[in-house]
């Protein structure tokens, strides 16, 4: 059970904290989005223990218990329509003194951030990796149904309209920049590791994100009512693939982020 | 009891038929996207009666009583994740030898796309109306919550972001832009008639519908996470909402309908 | 002769200076865009002489016979591959030690953004509507040609193409949504006055040099090899008019100074 | 000396005759953009010598000297502002019964559409590639300007402000993409051979052109007024690489042909 929407935050802003006492955290704060956490042995609750240190450093993971007295599992949020349940759920979860043993930390104290940036990493391109077969889906049901859809009495099929033509090359063109950027990531952290590849992975973050949002609209115009339906998966993809732009960091930080590290590059360099 | 999805129809496309035999019609086809059958006394078909004359004068609307022996309610069509019921509904209905009275005709006999031509001039502008009304609740939200979301310790806020900035005056000239041409496209249809107006009102039906695409994109990124769920009204209009690219006509048919309509004006005309 | 480019300009980085000198103010500073410079009597230099006011009240304008001593035409700024001369020129000066009489001064001292500002909220809507001008010019060469180029033995033109209908409704939506939004600017400037109506404004100074860019690039696009030669005005217009998103106010300052004028108008405003 | 509009034309469209006559070819027709003709010792003139041959076998690649009697001239075309000279020229040429002897065939007759397209896929990426410079060239520049102009007294630059982050991480993530679409296109001619990679070709003909326009518009706007003038290379390539999505092929030429490939891959096959 992880909480996904921890990710692009400023560390400076989280208000859940774990305060020791004796051999215990006393834990309080309100989690949102908390994925799981439906029918879940146990959480793990990013908190503020040592609120002094630097801003990366502030912050545990620790395991809580779900049936731990304090941990409220508020509700299911709905999401698109569907509050979901079991795994296929997000929970607001309120901590109320909620008093876990120490030993429940996870890793170093301090080291939440630490933690979860080793799994965001590959996390993001694994994202991008899901995404490009979304977006391959898509386009095969795109390309079939421009091929099946007869437009006219002799025949004529919405795959002989230019303007068709023209979305299937634009995504063609898309995908194929997509997935040979997330091959080129795959290749920079194999070699050199996910660190030294962190431009390389928000570039295709955002790209990609982008890539098949774009994809997914155009796919679902082709197929015009019918891509409103669930007769089709276009629709579920329409609206549940729209969270790729905000989980695990929302475009405009990786945008800020990719810009900052490339500006870096540029200090003290003569440019003609 | 209506048929959205038939109006962007080729006429020469449409399977339905609706014979005569004696005082009755016998009415054989497939129907999609028949709103609010569910529960309703009566649906008004839409089917070929006259398969010889000009391709806009060979169908009939005819009124069908729910119980007929024939009328076949076959499901409640799922649209993006919900199947629906009652009003808020979208049935798929199988015609097979349903006889209704040949005096269940509305108005004259292949009259239909007259009748329906009636209704949808107008029925896009109401559209293009009830999207602005859309885009201005969208843009509130969007505006509210850059204002109220805080993003660092000393309380800066998202509407400080030049990020943020332009999205909201970028979605500022479109609605405005949006709103100027469906006053305009009304004052036409006031002086013309929607007839004169029809070129007005294939640019709004086009325009208004990506206008509001776009606010609700950017009002639902501001969100974040928020914006996916139910919390607020976004994400229910983002899913629904889409559908307004396709329903009285897809953009890709009224922008050729426009590009036909002003291409006409340049005949013969000295350009220089 | 006005140096356009100051208007976006923060105050603060202003860095000629004007000092008073007995009767006299002697300027100093190296100024750019200075149109129409080459073979003017005298220019209206825009130049700091109260360095402890207000920001927006620190610079006078002030008249300078081009023949002073100090008042060097360092040349004429090639601009998009041509210098130009005369009224169709821009200089860059050189004031050095530029010694004119104090009566020279242009209304009060201190008063050049007031000057400035009077002169630029009606010049922008001029620009606006000449832009509309250009885009209407554009559209007819677009238009035209699509009609007439043949591009297949049995005489089909460019104008039967979907890809070319669809930018044709684009480029007229647009146009339309542009023109609509500069009436209705001016109707605020005629009710309200210039002040008020400064959103207004704003919006349409990037909307419609944005819609003007769009138009010019399909026009130009439509034309093919012929587009880019001066055989048609679309080259001229496609290399001169890119400036308008830079003078005056670049898109992205207007674009701020939007926002942060809507953003006021929320302060306090309960949004459900 | 080349004609570089002839690529994406459709071969029955072409007007210029080479009939046989005794020895000789006699050639009529009047030729646009051909490059270089200013100065040169000779011509190849692409001409219609087999008039019943299939399309593409129809044309041929014939040398011209010329100081041939019926070889004229008529001007250099200026091209976004300027006409140029020699080398940096385009020319009209009218082709009056010019008479050149047989053995001035290029290759065999009818050959002409053959030997443009081996020139044609690998002038393509070849442009591809240098595109990419220019592009890098772009970026560079705007980099360093955000980097250089100082905004605000405190010494704040353009490279602080989040919409200028947006761009450069947008331009950087369009570059990525171009550059590696480049060299899996390489790559598979390597492989394949031109004529199998036809479609990664075309893809990157079109998609590098546009990654380039979109990255000098953006570098041009950092630079703002400076942009405009010539003390850049921002200017020229903004005019002059505008004929990147038009010569060897239009993007739209390249759409369709993208698509129609793609689609042929579809035939027959299962889409689930």
């Amino acid at each position: 059970m992880t909480e996904v929407s921890l990710a692009g935050s400023n560390p400076l802003m989280m208000d859940t904290t774990a305060v020791k006492d004796g051999d215990d955290y006393v834990i309080n704060g309100q989690k949102w989005y908390t994925s799981s956490a439906d029918g879940a042995s146990f959480a793990i609750v990013m908190a503020k223990t040592n609120p002094k240190a630097p801003p990366y450093l502030q912050a545990s993971m620790i395991i809580v218990p779900c049936d731990t007295p304090g941990f409220n599992l508020v509700r299911n949020i709905p999401v698109m329509g569907h509050t979901g349940e079991g795994y296929f759920s997000h929970a607001e979860i309120l901590y109320q003194n909620c008093r876990v043993p120490r030993k429940n930390l996870l890793g170093q104290e301090g080291h939440g951030f630490v933690i979860a940036q080793e799994r965001l990493g590959p996390g993001r391109i694994h994202h991008c990796m899901r995404w490009i077969g979304i977006c391959n889906r898509a386009f095969d049901l795109m390309c079939a149904r421009a091929r099946d859809r007869v437009i006219s009495p002799d025949g004529r099929t919405l795959a002989t309209k230019q303007i068709i033509q023209s979305w299937i090359a634009e995504c063609a063109a898309e995908i194929q920049a997509a997935r040979l950027m997330v091959l080129h990531a795959a290749w920079r952290i194999e070699q050199d590791g996910a660190k030294a590849a962190r431009k390389e992975i928000s570039l295709i973050k955002f790209k990609v994100a982008n890539v098949m949002q774009m994809v997914l609209d155009h796919a679902l115009q082709v197929h015009g009512g019918l891509g409103m339906t669930d007769d089709t998966i276009l629709a579920f993809f329409f609206r549940h693939e729209r969270a790729a732009r905000i989980y695990d960091g929302a475009d405009e930080m990786h945008k800020v982020s990719v810009a900052k590290q490339i500006l870096r590059d540029y200090e003290g360099r003569q440019i003609k």
